[in-house]
């Protein structure tokens, strides 16, 4: 038992991330249907088939005509025209719009041959044989054109994009029914500690119930992940050592990260792989680890919940979200809003002070050490408080970013 | 075939949706395990059943003793106390710690009888028999106190609050492994149009495939919803009026909406229920509907794709979001940036205005109709220009609603 003999700075952790991604194997794409796409990361350009629309249609209710037949129509002077035929979404009128003649044509039906314009049906007055022409219109006049919304070749979205419903609408229009997306990363979420009961069970004696857990695997889930949650792993180095092994991208370990002789962990890491980065200059979480094994990030993150979900979004978060193909940014709003109270903090360290928002002040929480999990549910919000600052005065302008 | 006669305003229409939101019956709740309750909306308080910790238990690794025996201890005044035993987390120590004694504990271990501090590791120099105390510490220092975190009876989130990932770990701390969320609105999805082929099929002949299904069954569920999508509905009025009866807390209904012969739902609508908004001042979307039957609060959309997303964000997802227990306000991020060009609108209509957003700058769309759907694809978002606007030059700084 000993206490950390070097600390890496924030910086330097986060650099260590970036600098090790990319040389991650790239992760396999996979093919999902448009009902699993919503949300996903695109992992190759979306391009049409097809023109869309496919034919000229009708853009409004009304009547399909020839524009010229319509020149000079206004209340004051009626046009007639015959009405020969109706057509409908998907039922074309089979025969062909002549000189005086109109053929009834609803939003979204193929404008028949010989027709060259729509008059909507605001424009005239009718009856079940004959239209009277109010206004005139111009060739092409609220007729959609092949390709006029999409052509073939058309990128429709680029790799990278994430996608929205409407995305997924004009997917669905041109014809395609799957997408390629980049494949969620599979984060295996280890909790150690023998005194630990499973999640939600109520406290028994000196044992408590797991709350790394249902936490990880919700901002696993949020950050694009797909968390695979074992149990509670024995806290030995036989069951470590296994779990560490088995396949994942990306592998969180709570708890047993710090530099005690049962912090199993980071000793085995160092021996099958690379312990790059343990112990940080931060407030809480300074007993993080980073490093690989195999093909798999590893982060090991303090067991006590603070210093577990401050690391999380600090370093575990950032990297899952670059390989789940998103932004790297914190996935919080920020607001800037006055301090209501001095905010101190040492030199030489990042801190992570839980503030409450109201009235566009931030009031620090009194209540804040590592363990304190409530100060997290208390908290509208964070403000990180750089290595170089002491802090900040009363009435200083911070950034604060909201959880959810 | 007709047009609208009369149409309401946008504000109109969200009128209705509020006042009517508040006499559907109160959405029956349902409990949920931890593990499905990230991101939904609480229905309860959840309350403390125990206190958090339930035991005093140390905040550091380092060792348990009588704070007033290191009075005076420095790196200069070494004072010597003997190592008695180890206290982990969940094992506790058995014995009594005594004059003259110290006991090696770990983070999250429960303090031994007769111990009132703990003194960090990294103020010590120790061997397996005994301690030198290098600092002194003064009672209950480094000690985490019953109750400190959560007390019993304490409200640990509010009913409405919707659950962040750390919720989940409180709740797990204090034994609460099920939780009363707001049931999501069931939202039936029926899309209309005998002219449709299923999702993702390519179009055939004047046929085209469905676009509002996979984009409103997105949406839906973006908003907290439950989509269900029984397939496209043949357009008549025996298998509408089956459609429309079918248990659901929304009903969405895509095409048919306007008020054509062959738009049966309006009709449907004002003879089963309440046909209460029908034709609104807003382009694109003025056919849009909103009614009830029964106990089911339905919206009228057009088939166009563009209105039918419209329409949906400006109405439906409101009223569905409501109904889930989230806020009412829009999805998307707000950004104020200048617009590179003139937006035309008409006084008397709120325009719905695509945009690209580039260096701070909005461009609208040059091709925007309403069947346009890549419309909505090449936009990052839009700009809404009330009814009262005839539009902004360019230049004019506007709010630009960011998709996605």
């Amino acid at each position: 038992m000993r206490g950390f003999a070097f600390r890496s700075t924030v910086e330097e952790a986060v650099a260590w991330i970036e600098a090790v991604l990319p040389s991650f194997e790239k992760l396999p794409t996979e093919v999902v249907d448009l009902s699993d796409a919503a949300a996903r990361v695109l992992a190759a350009d979306v391009v049409s088939g097809v023109d869309v629309p496919s034919f000229a249609r009708s853009m409004m209710d009304g009547y399909a005509l020839r524009a010229d037949e319509t020149q000079g129509a206004t209340p004051y002077n009626r046009l007639t025209l015959r009405v020969v035929g109706t057509c409908l979404p998907g039922t074309p009128f089979a025969g062909r719009v002549e000189t005086g003649e109109a053929v009834r044509i609803m939003t979204g039906a193929p404008l028949p041959d010989g027709a060259d314009a729509v008059l909507p049906v605001e424009n005239t007055d009718h009856d079940a044989e004959q239209i009277g022409a109010l206004d005139q219109v111009s060739v092409g006049k609220h007729v959609g054109q092949i390709g006029e919304d999409l052509r073939r070749g058309d990128v429709v979205r680029r790799a990278g994009a994430t996608l929205r419903p409407q995305d997924l609408g004009v997917f669905s229009s041109m014809g395609c029914g799957r997408v390629t997306v980049v494949r969620r990363p599979r984060v295996r979420i280890l909790i150690t500690g023998n005194e630990l009961l499973p999640a939600g069970t109520p406290p028994d004696g000196y044992r408590i119930a797991d709350a790394n857990g249902p936490m990880l695997t919700a901002l696993v889930e949020r950050d694009g992940g797909e968390p695979i949650m074992p149990g509670i792993v024995r806290d030995d180095l036989a069951a470590l050592r296994e779990a560490l092994l088995e396949p994942a991208d990306v592998v969180l370990v709570s708890g047993g990260s710090s530099v005690g002789q049962e912090d199993h962990v980071p000793r085995l890491l160092a021996e099958h792989g690379e312990l790059a980065i343990h112990g940080i200059a931060m407030r809480p979480s300074s007993p993080t680890g980073l490093g690989r094994i195999g093909d798999r990030l590893v982060c090991l993150l303090p067991g006590n919940p603070v210093s577990c979900l401050c690391a999380y979004d600090f370093f575990a978060g950032r990297a899952i979200r670059v390989l789940a193909g998103r932004s790297p940014d914190w996935p919080y709003r920020r607001v800037r809003v006055r301090l209501s109270r001095k905010l101190v903090s040492t030199v030489g360290r990042v801190d992570y002070a839980r503030v409450i928002v109201r009235d566009q002040e931030a009031e620090p929480l009194a209540i804040s050490g590592a363990s304190i999990l409530s100060s997290t549910t208390r908290a509208d919000g964070f403000v990180i408080i750089p290595a170089d600052s002491e802090g900040y005065p009363p009435g200083a302008d911070v950034d604060v970013l909201l959880y959810g």
